[in-house]
């Protein structure tokens, strides 16, 4: 086999999610996601550091795709408004470019295992930190910048996860995730200011 | 030395903690503390699972107690208004409770430890459950009850963290955080009606 192989990134992506919902991600070596692929222990190695990281290929773009996409909203947009903009031209481009049915799959081998949930965790903890640094760039104080960007993970996630599992667009699901959110604050902070009020 | 030892627990969380401060978590074994806190690896294992679980005594009771809170409010009470009432008032209580001081010395060693870091957020995912099924029995959708769970756990974290940080009180953080995520979602969602009228 030539050194070069250009499907081989995806035929081990896939073999690894083949072989992690027949038998379960813990009882899956790297040799048979190689061998179901046709290829090499050696070759499995060249692609992944680890039979966990075949299934986040790709996960390390998202948090400077976030970035940069904030950076491309104009400076007058206010910074929230500015990271939810970011979210929908890149969950939008995600979701695009994505076998919804593989994702489907894909997130219940996930939900699955500890371990991967654990992994999923730290893809979103980075997320965090990009859009953190983002809202810090656009001069939100490093606390608030920090707490914003965790909802604004939160809110991402949850209309990718709504997307994939209804198959609907990523900004209807991201518009309704922000509208229930708006919502249910509103009402806690209207609350507030009356308390507030003499 | 009598099998009835009314400090003991006490002795091994903080034995625990001095420890962990002064090796590293990963360098201390359940034996050490046991020793620094004059008793028996037995002993031990009848407070604590693990070495790990020293340092998290106690967080079992956090998700209930919210969950009673939030059956506290007056049904009329709109549910995440109701659900940000119940974590003032148990956040509130915990925080009066506490030995600050402590409490960030255990935040700098949990930081510090990938494991802890895992187990910390485990923590926190129970407390994301329980409240989502304080919202759905105030008649949420299950979507929306995950949702807004979700949010009130960054906040109830957030506030918890700033509170013990800065040693202010819970309910002034709150508020704050509130306030905070209000003007942040209060900016999208005005933008996202003037972008849906004609």
């Amino acid at each position: 086999m030539a050194r070069w192989d250009p499907g081989a990134d995806l035929r081990l992506q896939n073999a690894a999610l083949d072989l992690y919902e027949e038998r379960g991600y813990d009882d899956v070596t790297v040799e048979q996601i190689a061998d179901r692929a046709g290829l090499t222990r050696r070759s499995f190695f060249r692609y992944y550091a680890d039979r966990r990281e075949v299934l986040f290929a790709g996960s390390e773009r998202l948090p400077p795709a976030l970035v940069e996409a904030v950076g491309a909203v104009p400076r007058e947009v206010p910074p929230f408004r500015a990271v939810v903009e970011a979210m929908r031209t890149v969950g939008g481009a995600l979701i695009g470019q994505l076998d919804v049915d593989r994702a489907r799959r894909r997130h219940r081998v996930i939900v699955a295992s500890p371990e991967l949930r654990e992994r999923e965790h730290s893809k979103f903890a980075a997320v965090t930190e990009a859009v953190a640094g983002a809202l810090r760039g656009r001069g939100v104080d490093p606390g608030s910048a920090l707490l914003l960007a965790e909802v604004a993970t939160v809110a991402f996630r949850t209309a990718f996860e709504r997307c994939v599992t209804a198959g609907t667009t990523f900004s209807s699901e991201c518009d309704e995730v922000v509208r229930d959110l708006a919502a249910a604050l509103l009402g806690v902070a209207r609350d507030e200011d009356r308390r507030g009020s003499p």
